[in-house]
């Protein structure tokens, strides 16, 4: 081990852990899920990247990689989230905008030219269309020489999120969740080091709800998700290990710390009580944080640089496995290298020159922390035995709770900033009448242009019968119970596009159509 | 109160204090030193600023207080610290380089242009020459029509820290104490709102000492100070409340904050037990905490506003009652006023966004911060009792202790950072080997040549008989045992320069020649 890890600046030898009876490793794992944290190794530094085609996308991976990035994080532009290619008419002028362009196999390999598989791990925030972007990720991997049981990373697929908070789905809850089973069941046999799905409160805090209804609604999707599994014969032990979570790291430093604990300790508790895992890994909640976009303001952009050191504090002091740190400029538009830069620069100076990563929870004991602490792992009990009452997060769902609930708040926290009882430097105090606009990065249509150039010319070149045949054996499939990826990852090979494989499901499932909540 | 004092971003109220049985506001203070601390009011932001001349330190200032700082800080040039005239020969390419060039009580009334005395709180970072600048300040109060009784700042005047460390002194210890001395004596009955001293661990440990070190030689000296003024016969309750501090807050987070909680109960205790104050105000450390300008790297100095973000949180969980944070540009040149406003930001975020402020001493009951804070109680005691057996702080200098402990501490850390061990982000890890540099403020020599011009201009018009005849008072003085405040006010109102008293001080005390230490 170094020698930064075990003394402080002053060389005072720091030990593994302080105080008790709680250890880290150890059920309810309140103090982090391995016994020596970041003493043994930091969490993975994983910057959330992506825009316009996939070799700018290409070049951004790099450039990441090279300043000391650990993990990859691949964003996706709406045409691809909610299964249109880019010559659809829904697809007009969003090409390559909020993320990176992926049509077909054809962009996945070149997103990914030069970076082996095998030796990454990515992470993908994709919901509705999970299965065909993991479907390209296996083939491409093919491709480069590694199997799939070789490939780590994570894909999002979180669909009860998206019908609360974040709105990429296609179809209704029903197939959706069906669809995410069969995910998750494929991956426990043949993809066995990927995270088939990445429950997320992130989006729901960003869309206003407390860190409590954040960890609350969280787990409440996550029992919905498990439920499906073990419907469906799955042992818990077999899946558990690979259920993974993605939460928000807001500026409140305490709170935060508080939550990621209770988050942890509740979990633990629900797997072990509720659903009988016996294997550790099952009961350990893993988790990836992204600091909080909302928290950060479009006026004096410099200013969110100190706000994300912050929170970066928050995440590490609440033992976060992956982090994505956001960029100054994200609040205007999509991070310039140099600004994204700035953000991985400062998850490496928490990580090797704050001490906080020198010994396990070393908020542990801070009697205000774990006030919180307990306050909010009674509040979230309260929360899911009122979802378990209405018979668990879908039914929520349709009901609207969960969105009612995060609009209450949302409403209070905008109250309170428009009375200035919520001070937001440079926005409702030390507002710099005079500022100047940093430069910032946009895509522009050509893009959209390129890429439907990209999508013709791949149109033409393959063999359309091929497509046809694997596009009817996957809605043939869809009709039955089958395990739909096999077919997905077929047609994923035929070259069928994006669009092509969520029409063919759209056609057998239809789509959702939310209910109006008053 | 705000709202914003009281409940989290969650919106859970937030008591005062958790935990116990020790209380903020009650000895021995190891919580703070007021029951609500910043809820009820925020440390001061206290920007120390200053460079070229008076006029471009008026600008800055105004500047800064118009940004939202609540206190300000002076910076003076090398030639105003060590008392020679711009037009000396050892003030040679030094004029206005590091700090303001404040020559003459005409210069003091230029930097003050519009800042209404009676209204600001003004630190100034000025030992040797210390009595001189005040006197400039008390007299240009008078002339914007304040009296010295309704002046509020702090001058740092801490000369035993100059011969260990920053070596801005002139003369020998023992007329440099009873300088300090008279000061404080005067300024308890004439200047009764002013901190006459600020006794500083600032300076060793940007030199190389550890925070414990830190603490004990500042408090080691603190009780050389407090003996000069009880060896006069001054009643320690009636000084004591006027003694003021100042540390540095390098980025290792828990120990930092340890270090300010334990420096506040050791001096409580010193006061308490050893000096026999009873006032609550004597038995109070109160300190201001500037982070630490070593940590800073010239390398992608956008990575400093990382630091310096950790470094605010350190100081604010620590309890400080005034801050200078640190600009991005401060360790390749003077901070730009963009680099200054972001640092000034940087304190409003953490007041106002961070929730740090919502309950006093929020850290309290960390085992690892309270394992850290005791430990280094039991080895400032330890130094204590060492230094005490030496014959106190003045023996210790002669004989090179602080300095030796100093420099063998210093030595392992660059023997850590050179062999890898200590990381720091862009210098020995992470290194960007293209990177561009930002644009800096640096000061010409014109400068100096404006205010040897200001100068010549000052010696033509003044009365040079009045000038004669105050200087010759002093040294009269200086040759007793008189109060020598009331003689440097006569000579500051006569329009005597800073180098024309030192010198004349000079004649009488001789100058201090360090003593070789291998």
């Amino acid at each position: 081990m170094e020698r930064e890890g075990t003394f402080t600046d002053s060389n005072y030898p720091v030990d593994r852990i302080y105080g008790g009876p709680e250890d880290a490793g150890q059920y309810p794992y309140t103090r982090g899920i391995h016994p020596g944290m970041y003493r043994d190794r930091f969490w993975t530094m994983r910057q959330y990247s992506g825009f316009g085609d996939a070799r700018l996308t290409n070049e951004r991976f790099k450039f990441m990689l090279e300043k000391g990035q650990t993990g990859l994080s691949m964003a996706f532009d709406l045409p691809t989230q909610i299964g249109h290619d880019p010559d659809s008419a829904p697809a007009e002028g969003e090409v390559g905008k909020v993320g990176v362009s992926i049509a077909s196999i054809k962009d996945m390999a070149t997103a990914f030219d030069g970076i082996p598989l095998g030796k990454v791990s990515t992470s993908m925030t994709i919901n509705s269309t999970a299965s065909t972007l993991l479907a390209y990720y296996i083939v491409v991997g093919e491709a480069q020489g590694y199997s799939s049981s070789q490939l780590r990373g994570t894909t999002q697929n979180d669909i009860l999120k998206e019908y609360i908070a974040r709105n990429t789905y296609i179809y209704p809850p029903k197939p959706s969740m069906r669809l995410i089973g069969d995910m998750i069941q494929y991956c426990s046999t043949d993809v066995p080091r990927w995270y088939p799905i990445s429950i997320s409160g992130y989006h729901m805090r960003e869309a206003g709800c407390t860190a409590t209804q954040e960890v609350a609604f969280t787990l409440a999707n996550a029992i919905e998700y498990i439920k499906t599994c073990t419907d469906r014969g799955l042992n818990i032990d077999d899946f558990a290990p690979r259920l993974s979570f993605f939460f928000c790291c807001t500026i409140e430093f305490f709170e935060e710390v508080a939550k990621f604990r209770a988050a942890r300790r509740i979990y633990a508790k629900i797997l072990k009580e509720r659903f009988g895992a016996q294997k550790p890994k099952s009961l350990q909640l893993k988790f990836h944080t992204q600091t909080s976009g909302e928290s950060l303001t479009a006026q004096q952009p410099d200013n969110n640089i100190v706000r994300v050191a912050i929170q970066t504090m928050a995440a590490v002091a609440g033992g976060t496995q992956s982090l994505h740190t956001n960029s100054r400029d994200e609040a205007l538009a999509l991070p310039t290298e140099e600004s994204a830069k700035i953000a991985l620069r400062t998850q490496q100076i928490v990580a090797h020159e704050s001490g906080l990563t020198k010994t396990v929870d070393p908020l542990a004991g801070s009697h205000y922390m774990e006030d919180l602490c307990s306050r909010m792992e009674e509040d979230v009990w309260g929360y899911l035995d009122r979802i378990d009452k209405m018979g668990g997060s879908v039914a929520a769902i349709e009901r609207g709770f969960f969105q009612s609930e995060i609009r209450q708040n949302a409403y209070r926290l905008k109250k309170e900033a428009d009375a200035g009882e919520r001070i937001l430097v440079g926005v409702n105090r030390y507002v710099d009448p005079d500022e100047t606009q940093p430069s910032l990065l946009r895509i522009d249509d050509s893009v959209g242009e390129q890429q439907r150039e990209v999508l013709a010319g791949l149109r033409a070149s393959r063999d359309a019968a091929g497509v046809q045949s694997a596009l009817s054996a996957l809605a043939s499939a869809a009709d039955t119970d089958a395990n739909l990826m096999p077919h997905i990852i077929r047609a994923a090979r035929a070259q069928a596009t994006t669009g092509e494989i969520s029409n063919t499901l759209r056609g057998v499932f239809g789509e959702y159509t939310p209910r109006e909540v008053f």
